[in-house]
C-alpha cells in the first residue's frame, strides 16, 4: 500500500514544532525520542511501518486542544490513535505527523443506572468500562475481540462491533454523546442523551469517521442491565452452504441470539491442533449463544434446536453449565492465536447480506484456488460480518502482494453480492483505494466534501479512509 | 412564529418558473391553480399557513433530479413534503417556493425476506409497508401514530418514531440505504446493506435532516419477523410520580417492552369521557406492552407485576386476549381525538432522560399553573419522549402566544434536565428558535456549515430547522 511522501518542509521544522508542543503540555506529554516514538510506528496491521515525528500523549480535553490548536497553525499533520489495535492500518503514522494518543484520557466522568449511561474519557478500555460496570448489574455491549486493549476513542472513529452486535448494534446504536475537538482546537459537544439529537445527526457523522473529522476526548455510552444469563450452543455441519443456510433461518425466524459465529473447516483444523476444545470433525461450525432468563433461554434454544435439526446437523451440543459454555467459546476465542501458528495472515473484514452467505463462501473458496494462497473463515455469521483470514509467508518476496490481491478480490465480492469493505475494522489504509469498488464518484465526493468542511488542510489522519489519488486532489485545492 | 419575507424577485419569474417545470414534467405533475396549491398551504401545525408558488408531483428520481436542477438553476426554493403530517410545521411552504410533494413516489420495488429488506420509493405510507409485509411474516418497526398517512419520505426526514421505538429504535435505526437527490440534481446511493456503512456516515446524516440536505426518492428499510404474539397490560397509580418511577424501575431491570404509554389525570378524564375505555379514575395510566412466543411474554409480564406491585398501583390489568388488548389501547389511541374534544391544543415533543420524568412532570405542573393553561400528558414514557398537549382557544386573541410560550418553557425545561428538544416530531418552525438553547454557537455552526455544504443557495426547506437569525447570516453570505 503506498503512501504519499512526507512532507519535508514539516519535517525540517520538526525541533520548532516539538518545543511548541512542549511549551503546552507537561514534560511527560512529549515524545521525540526515536527509541520511544519507534513504539508507535503501526498498528496491528503491522505490514506497514513509520515512525512519527513526534508522540503526545495528552490527559485532558483542554489539553487535546492545544494540540490541535498548535499543529493547526503549524501545519503538521495529526494521527489520532487508541491502542493501536485497528487491523487497517487506521492508525499508521506518517513521517511528518504528530502522533496523538489517547491513552492517558482514561477517567470515568459519571455513572448513571437510572438513565442508562456512563461517561469517560475517550482512552479508557473497552473491557474496563463494563469492568467498572459489574458491580451496578450493567455492561456496555459492543466487545471487539481487542476488548482487553482497545480504547473507546478507537471503537468511535471504527463503530467497532463485536460478537454480540448482533443483538446489540455496534458502536454507534450505543454512543449518546460526545466531546469533540476539531482540527482548528474548537470543542464541541455532539448529541444528546435519548434517541436522534436535533438538527443534523453529527454524533453519527463522527461514529466510524476514522479520526478525518476531529478528536473524540469523551463519550457518554449506553449501557444495559446483565442478562440473568447467557447459553452457547455448537452446531456442526458436514456442508459449509448448510451451515450457512442455518444462520440464514435462524434470521429469518425471528430469535435473535446475541451472536452467531461461524468457523469452517480450515479454521476447525487449525483451532483443534492449537486449543484442543473438542469441537467435531466436520466441514463447518456454528456457535449461537442466547440470552435472557431461564425460561427465555430455554424458549430460544427450543427454536434453534428445532432450525438446526431440519438440516441434519452432525452435532448440536447444549451447554448445561458454566464449564461447557466455556468449552464452546475456548476455540473460537483461540482461533486467531491458532492461526498465527500457522504461519503469516491479513485478516479481512467485510460484510455482506446473510443470505448470500453460502454464494460468498463458495467464491473465496475458488479465489483460494485461483491465487494459490490458503484462506481460513472465521467470523460474526448473523450478520454477515466475514473475516477471511488469509495465510502467506512474510519471507517470500511477493507473498504479502499476493495475499493483498487475493483480499482485495474478497471485498471486491462482498460489494459485488450487495455487501461491503467493512463491518467493524474500518477502511484505513487497507481499503482506501477499494472505496471507488463501493462508491460511485458523486458519493465519495460528498464524502470527501464533508471531510474538507471539518479539515480544508487535510492535516487529520492522512492517506486513510479515501483514495490516494481523489485525496491527493483535495490536498492540491487546499494548498492553492 | 415569523417566516422570513419572500423572496420578490422568485415571485414575479413565476410564470417562467412554472413554464419550466411544465417543460420537464407530465402535465398532471405541475399545480398553480390557487384553489388546488391551498391544499397544500400548511401540514400538521395549522396555526401557521402559506400557499406555495406552485406545487409538483413527480412520480421517479429522474423527475425530482429534474425539478431540482431546474429549481437550482433558477434559484427557487424547495420545500419537500411527504403527507403533511408533521406537527412541528416541517413542511410548511413559503410563498416562494415549489412545493415537492412525494406522494406519487409510492412503488414497492424489492421485498427480500432472506437478507431482511424492503426496497421502496419515499412516498409509500408507512402503514402500507408492514400491509406489503404482512403475507410474508415480516413488519416494519417505526410506527408513528400518524402512520396510515405519514410518508417514509417524512419519516426520514424527521427521524420518526413511534410507540414501539423503545424495543426496535427510531427510523435511522432501521435505514439501510437511499437514494437522494441534492440540490443541483446529482443523485447519491447512500448506505449499504448491513451494520456501519464504509467511510462517512451519510446515511445517518441525512436521517433526521428535515429535508434541509436533499430529497430522498427510495429507501431501503430494514424488515423484522412479526413476533408470535403481544400482550398490553394496564398499571394504574393514584400518584404520577410513582408512576414515572415505575417506568424507571422497568427500564432499570432489563426488562424490554415494545412501548410504555403514559397518559396523566387530564388526559385520562378526556380519554374516559370520549372513548369510555374502562380506565380507572387514578392519576395516571401506564400501558406496558411485551412481546414474544408465549413463554417469553409470561416470563416478562410476571417481571413487570412484581415491579408495579412494590409501588401499590391502583390497578393491575393484564389482558387475557385479544379483545381486552384492544380495550387497554382503545383509550390510549383515541388520546389526541379525546383531547381535541376539549379544544385547541398543540402537542410539543421533547425528551428526557427516564430517571428525570418525575420531576420533569412536576414541573411541568407548575408552568401551567404559572401560564394559567391546562396541559394534558399522554407519551412514550419508556424512552422519556413527552409530549404535553397545551390546550388553548385560537378564538381568543393572544390565547396562542401564550400556549407557545408556555410550549417553549416546557421545551426548556427538557434540555435543562439533560433532555433534548425533539424526540420524533424534529424542528421544523416550532422549535427552530429554540436550537440556541439546546446547542453553543460552535456546536450549531458546525450543522449550519454543513446544511451550506450541501445548499449553498439556503434553497431548501427555507426557515426549519435553524434559528431564523443565523440562516439569514448564512443566506446573506450566499448572497455576496
Amino acid at each position: 500500500m503506498a503512501m504519499p511522501a512526507p512532507d519535508q518542509s514539516v519535517i525540517q521544522r520538526g525541533p520548532q514544532i516539538i518545543a511548541a508542543l512542549r511549551a503546552i503540555l507537561p514534560g511527560d506529554a512529549v515524545i521525540d525520542d526515536p527509541q520511544e516514538t519507534r513504539a508507535y510506528e503501526c498498528d496491528a496491521l503491522t505490514a506497514y511501518r513509520c515512525p512519527p515525528l513526534a508522540v503526545v500523549l495528552p490527559r485532558t480535553t483542554a489539553e487535546v486542544a492545544a494540540i490541535m490548536q498548535t499543529c493547526h497553525r503549524m501545519g503538521v499533520p495529526v494521527v489520532p490513535r487508541g491502542a493501536g489495535t485497528s487491523l487497517a492500518g487506521g492508525a499508521l503514522p506518517t513521517a511528518d505527523c504528530v502522533l496523538l494518543g489517547t491513552m492517558r484520557l482514561r477517567d470515568v466522568l459519571e455513572i448513571d443506572t437510572d438513565n442508562r449511561f456512563i461517561r469517560v474519557q475517550t482512552g479508557v478500555t473497552n473491557l474496563s468500562v463494563s469492568a467498572e460496570l459489574e458491580p451496578h448489574g450493567f455492561f456496555y455491549a459492543p466487545d471487539p475481540s481487542s476488548q482487553l486493549a482497545c480504547t473507546i476513542a478507537g471503537n468511535i472513529a471504527m463503530n467497532s462491533g463485536g460478537a454480540h452486535c448482533l443483538k446489540y448494534g455496534v458502536t454507534t446504536n450505543n454512543l449518546m454523546a460526545a466531546t469533540v475537538v476539531l482540527t482548528t482546537g474548537e470543542i464541541v459537544q455532539l448529541g444528546g442523551p435519548e434517541l436522534g439529537p436535533d438538527g443534523l445527526d453529527l454524533l453519527g457523522l463522527f461514529c466510524g469517521s476514522e479520526g478525518q473529522l476531529g478528536v473524540v476526548t469523551e463519550a457518554t455510552l449506553r449501557i444495559l442491565p446483565r442478562p440473568e444469563g447467557a447459553r452457547p450452543v455448537l452446531i456442526g455441519f458436514d456442508n459449509a452452504e448448510v451451515a450457512g443456510e442455518c444462520v440464514a433461518r435462524i434470521i429469518r425466524s425471528g430469535v435473535l441470539p446475541v451472536a452467531i459465529e461461524y468457523m469452517d473447516e480450515p479454521c476447525l483444523r487449525a483451532v483443534e491442533s492449537f486449543a484442543k476444545a473438542g469441537y467435531p470433525a466436520c466441514s463447518a461450525v456454528l456457535i449461537v449463544e442466547v440470552e435472557g432468563s431461564r425460561d427465555e433461554i430455554a424458549d430460544q434454544l427450543a427454536r434453534i434446536r428445532a432450525i438446526a435439526e431440519d438440516l441434519n446437523p452432525v452435532e448440536f451440543r447444549e451447554s448445561r453449565n458454566a464449564d461447557e459454555a466455556a468449552k464452546i467459546w475456548k476455540g473460537r476465542k483461540s482461533a486467531f492465536g491458532a492461526m498465527g501458528k500457522l504461519g503469516d495472515y491479513i485478516c479481512l473484514d467485510g460484510t455482506v447480506p446473510v443470505g448470500q452467505l453460502p454464494f460468498t463462501l463458495r467464491r473465496i473458496g475458488e479465489l483460494s484456488q485461483q491465487h494459490g494462497l490458503e484462506v481460513a473463515n472465521v467470523f460474526h455469521a448473523g450478520d454477515g460480518n466475514m473475516h477471511p483470514l488469509i495465510l502467506f509467508d512474510a519471507n517470500t518476496p511477493g507473498d504479502l502482494a499476493r495475499a493483498e490481491a487475493f483480499g482485495a478480490d474478497i471485498l471486491r465480492l462482498c460489494v459485488e453480492v450487495g455487501g461491503c469493505l467493512t463491518g467493524e475494522h474500518g477502511v484505513g489504509i487497507e481499503k482506501r483505494d477499494l472505496m471507488g469498488d463501493q462508491y460511485d464518484p458523486a458519493d465519495l465526493a460528498i464524502q470527501m466534501e464533508i471531510k474538507d468542511l471539518f479539515d480544508p488542510q487535510w492535516l487529520l489522519n492522512p492517506a486513510k479512509v479515501f483514495p490516494l489519488e481523489a485525496s491527493a486532489r483535495f490536498r492540491q485545492r487546499a494548498a492553492e
